[in-house]
């Protein structure tokens, strides 16, 4: 098979964070669960935006996360994602594009504005997230460039996807030209009230459609109903491969009959926004240059260390060497 | 007298910072200062973010750095500053409002967009800042509430506003109204090139209109051109109280024949965007609160502390139990 041009083809919702540090009476005051994410409308982002402590502005949805992070570490990465034409469209344009990632997608003109993410992040540094859909309701099959999709060794998806009702239809498109072209197709589970509002339609996908699934402890029991040991097993029957995270206790990586545990890499949690997406980015961009699963999982590790270190979920200090230091150890 | 509303009242260009990391070289390529800030247009902001790395949007201004940490202090603080009816505009709004600023100045509409700064952290800590000054530009004399002004302690105005062509009569209004009502008028030098591109006006302003005067090292030799010590001499001869900080030397507060050496206080510094606005910041707070000098100092150091050792100008801890820390101390 010829080479792709693209390692890591992300799509998803093309979100800007606002971020904000909260107490945790805050979340209690805004009957909100924390360490989820709530859809919310217009009108309810306003109000919550304007209960909200001063934040900072920082790009993010979480494929988009993934791409950036895969690309700092030295992957060849696109992205698909629908912004509006308006100033938050053009900051999370700059910081993907500025981060090597090939955007293509062309904005929303005239419509609803770029989505945001009110990202409320307690003492403990979980981050509980309330996202208005904005533009990216209006992505769908007509945005998944076929041509691409066949160009990229792996296209990457976020259950959030499932949200948006037009985006469903261009995961299925996005799934079907990427087999179709021999290439692989992985899906992050995202949240696990976003398994419960979508679990008929995960199985499905997981089942018939999904090469690399990666999920944490709560998402992968969500989606089986069941408890961890279990869902393993189940995730082994269903996908070629699976990485399922467990916060501080790192991840298990599982491809038929291989187990492997790797560690989680020790540091000062400040902010857990993206830690999902950016072991995601590691392990893909471990997995495209060909290294073994424990150190996909190694690099995963390490890029989830490096984003919750500090507020926002892309990566603040150079990754380049990681990989090429983690392929050289024994 | 009576009691006034406001403790503090700043006036300034309203702007949001667009904060990147660069290594040292991307200052050389662009040709610009280190720490200094320079005015740019439409197009050269456009230029210079299609060239910078991912960023974070964090709102700034001087003077509006100045009052969110004020705020943060417990001061009663209100804010004139003109940011454009965009998304932009609606953050700055925001993160200002909620710091507890109050905030009366109408938006700009369908015109110029809100002001936005570049800001360039290199390695050191050092921030190099190009200012699109967009809405900020049609900020004049009928934007100053004279009885906002009469109702609050200390007028504090930041030299960046003599830039704009319409602010210096917006600058010399408040001045005049603070007067009028018998409250007190304090400036900011900002930049030493904003030193050198209105010399003559700063010093007349310094000399007639001006109690309190803020200046780092460079702005104040700068302003007299001459060496620091004789800069100290003709800061105490123009002005009733000058505070004068060295960086990790610390202040120089001058007042008559009063003279008080106050230290820096140490800390692991990230980025030194907005030190001497949260200096000012700290000191009025004090000042405000009827503290002695040494503790203005003192308050002053602290807050320009806690802002260094993060990305972005504003108070990202609670702040509030500082002041009254710091005023029971023997």
């Amino acid at each position: 098979m010829v080479k792709p041009r693209f390692d890591i083809l992300g799509i998803g919702n093309a979100i800007v964070d606002v971020v904000a540090p909260v107490p945790d009476d805050f979340l209690a005051a805004h009957a909100m669960h924390k360490g989820a994410m709530a859809l919310i409308d217009a009108g309810m982002a306003e109000t919550l935006y304007a209960a909200m402590p001063p934040a900072q502005e920082v790009s993010g949805g979480s494929a988009g996360n993934t791409c950036a992070v895969a690309a700092a570490l030295g992957a060849k990465v696109a992205y698909f994602g629908k912004v509006a034409e308006d100033q938050l469209g053009r900051v999370f344009r700059h910081d993907i594009t500025a981060a090597g990632v090939h955007f293509p997608t062309a904005p929303l003109v005239d419509a609803a504005p770029t989505a945001r993410c009110l990202i409320l992040v307690t003492p403990d540094g979980q981050r509980t997230m309330n996202t208005f859909l904005g533009a990216c309701v209006t992505f769908g099959p007509e945005d998944v460039d076929a041509d691409l999709v066949a160009d990229s060794a792996v296209t990457y998806l976020e259950g959030y996807l499932f949200d948006p009702p037009a985006a469903q239809a261009a995961f299925y498109a996005a799934a079907a030209a990427a087999h179709r072209a021999g290439r692989q197709v992985a899906l992050s589970l995202s949240d696990a009230f976003c398994v419960e509002r979508h679990r008929d339609a995960f199985r499905s996908l997981v089942e018939g459609h999904v090469d690399i699934l990666f999920a944490n402890e709560t998402e992968i029991t969500a989606l089986y109903q069941t408890d961890f040991a279990e869902a393993v097993e189940r995730a082994r029957a269903d996908v070629a491969l699976a990485a399922l995270t467990r916060s501080e206790a790192g991840s298990t990586i599982i491809r038929g009959a291989e187990t492997h545990h790797v560690a989680a890499m020790p540091t000062a949690l400040v902010d857990s926004t993206g830690a999902g997406d950016a072991y995601a980015a590691g392990f893909l961009a471990a997995y495209t240059a060909g290294l073994g699963l424990a150190k996909c999982g190694a690099l995963g590790s390490l890029a989830a260390a490096e984003v919750i270190s500090h507020y926002g979920a892309r990566p603040q200090r150079a990754l380049g060497e990681e990989l090429a230091k983690i392929a050289a150890q024994g």
